[in-house]
């Protein structure tokens, strides 16, 4: 349902819920579009007026300075308007529901949300109801997705390794929690990654991991040999209190990064973090700064991504 | 005081604390220069560039994110610049005085407060003592008033029935705790309404609210019989857990907008809201979302009433 | 090394972090820079497009709706894009370091980071770390410095009393935990100001100010005597309860400035305060409202004064 929603009758881009379901040719049109706006950010006037007088509303039911940021300097340099809503504060407390929030919103004659919530299926509901012009992103909601992370992604390893077809790429991590890692799997499948390895214990690991086509490894020895590509995830704080782990320097001892580790990766793979990294415990730092790292080209390349899919569902207009 | 307080020797406009006072002529006018601006929100670019350059602050003592949004929207159609200051958490908290912060807020070439306090009289307070160029909106004061949303009810029902002067207008609910009631009590019989009804249980009124020149019902059946236009007031939250009413069910039963009830009033009565609804308590969703609400267009008015008003403050320049 | 790490090898100024060490050449710079943009304020459309397309990041890791305000509004001014971050709710509380912050924050191509930090140094420790791009803007840190507000009070005595080289100024209160006087004196002196007084009780002054180049006086009849600028500091409402001060009342009596008090100056003698005042604390009313009073022109400079430094720090392309 997802798939077809985010998708006009003809096939264009209306809305960016999940990655999954999303075609070869759409995919490579979103990076296509990224790559024209990465000179953007390095011009004198990082600004181009294609969406000057849009209203962008940053409606974000859980907090994230982080991610907001990233969608408020894309929306600037396209020279859209940008509003931001922390909904977690002001109107829910009153009692009024979401849709009565977005049903406002789009009263003043919002032109897009981008969405962040806690619960799965939150940035799709909205979706669902929001009147036909009107574009929803979803910025993160629960456990699901956070498609454009895993656009970045792809458009991170598409530059640096030129192509998909030949790749080997392990994601590292838990996998389990991460909404960043089900988007990057779909997205890496779709786009022709012919291996795909995830590296976590099985604690870390959901159930039926390997239908989504994927090879499954347990340590980092047998899962890095070789890989051209290497995506570590986020161990969230609370998972490390948990009864899920032993302790964080014990998770590092197994899982985190180090040099030797990277060793066993072909000598000229990536490294990539979606970021905000824990050092010491899913990651050294020798690693994290080190010259195979490409994290901070990332968060270059998700402003030029974020402006392609804003620039892209706004429509026939670009 | 107030009166003269918001306009100039030569009757303009020059802050809006209160809708009680206004003329005809002067309500009139700012109805109409919002019509000229209702077309910008449709507009591909949905910009004018009349306040380019100016300094509008968002001076938010009482947290309010739905009408800060509604504001600072209104602001940027208009090319402003806005800074929104929420002063609950800041100067206050370091034992600035109200007057300082303006003064201080004046001195950086401030052109017009969007004033928000819990307590009434604060909007008129901040007015008497700005430099003669600033000018100051009530974006709502304790119980006393919330003259924008007064107007862009006005600016409804104007819409909608054309004409004020063969109007029959129920307002119904807590008019006791309103500032929106009284708002729009002075905006309806000033502009020629020639019947306007409150209904409300007796601990929701006000003592002498007769001489505002209402008619008092205290059940649905009678007050509503023949209505050309209904205002459902929102119920706050805490006035459900008070000894004031029986309990929000027992309230709904008797004073929740149905579409039994509705079927009272006129064929082609409309059904107003200044939101955010407590759908079930004040209203059932099947009006709210039904043929004869206009609630939603009362938000879309509300930016372009909000662009008249701070255009009009401005003076004489536009 | 602070002093070399905010300047070019050619002798620009990169960053500002102290008013330590910076020439007088420097320091006339950026006052005539603002004298520039005194104007700017005062236009009909108060814009300039100097730094337009450029990204300012306000980065406060310490809360101060004032300092950040004035900060934005210099920025939108020179038509730049600002983003502000409030740190202290976000990623630090995630577990990102400052400097991996700041990182990503370049990565999305920043200009400029604004820094507000609680402890002495942060704004130093970032410029030492980020790109050779990117300019750093203390606007304070800890106890050390807040050279901002230094300059604007520079900027306030030369707007009054037209040059430096024969005043006699007096920093009045808190010494020991202001920020604001130690960037005072350390300018006051470089411009050339032959009589720099200190008064305070003693265990408001840091041990050793008397190296600073200043004199020291414990009373206000002698302090005060003929000088021709008194620069009053706020008294924080924290040391008022602590064991270093007797009472509020008690302080006012001493080192409050009354008229009677400001009479022992010069006839023509201004009187300044960084703000918020303490009415009735380190100043009297009737004083921080008469006609010697420059506290809100301190407030009008400060944004000339803060647009001159950004304008400045952009470097040659101004």
């Amino acid at each position: 349902m997802t798939r077809s929603l985010q998708l006009t009758a003809d096939g264009q881009l209306k809305h960016l819920l999940t990655l999954d379901g999303l075609s070869p040719a759409i995919l490579t049109r979103i990076l296509d579009t990224a790559e024209s706006f990465i000179d953007v950010g390095e011009r004198e006037v990082k600004k181009v007026p294609l969406l000057r007088g849009k209203a962008i509303f940053n409606l974000f039911f859980e907090p994230s300075t982080r991610t907001r940021t990233t969608f408020e300097i894309a929306a600037k340099r396209l020279s859209a308007d940008v509003v931001n809503l922390n909904i977690a504060a002001s109107a829910q407390s009153k009692g009024e529901t979401v849709l009565d929030t977005v049903s406002n919103l789009t009263a003043m004659h919002a032109d897009m949300f981008i969405v962040r919530h806690a619960q799965s299926g939150a940035a799709h509901f909205i979706a669902q109801h929001v009147e036909p012009h009107i574009s929803v992103v979803n910025a993160g909601d629960g456990r699901h997705a956070h498609p454009t992370q895993g656009l970045l992604d792809m458009f991170t390893i598409r530059r640096y390794k030129g192509a998909f077809h030949n790749l080997r790429v392990a994601i590292v991590g838990d996998v389990l929690h991460s909404r960043v890692a089900r988007s990057q799997i779909h997205a890496l499948t779709t786009l022709g990654v012919p291996e795909v390895r995830v590296i976590a214990p099985r604690t870390l690991l959901p159930t039926g991991v390997e239908q989504m086509g994927v090879h499954v490894f347990h340590d980092m020895q047998a899962g890095l040999k070789d890989v051209d590509v290497i995506i570590m995830l986020r161990l969230q704080n609370e998972r490390m209190k948990g009864a899920r782990l032993p302790s964080a320097q014990e998770y590092f001892k197994q899982y985190g990064l180090t040099p030797e580790k990277l060793a066993l990766a072909k000598p000229d793979a990536i490294v990539m973090h979606p970021g905000p990294m824990n050092r010491g415990v899913e990651i050294d730092s020798e690693v994290a700064d080190g010259p195979q790292s490409v994290i901070l080209p990332q968060v270059t390349y998700g402003i030029a991504v974020r402006m392609a899919v804003m620039s892209l569902l706004m429509g026939p207009a670009q």
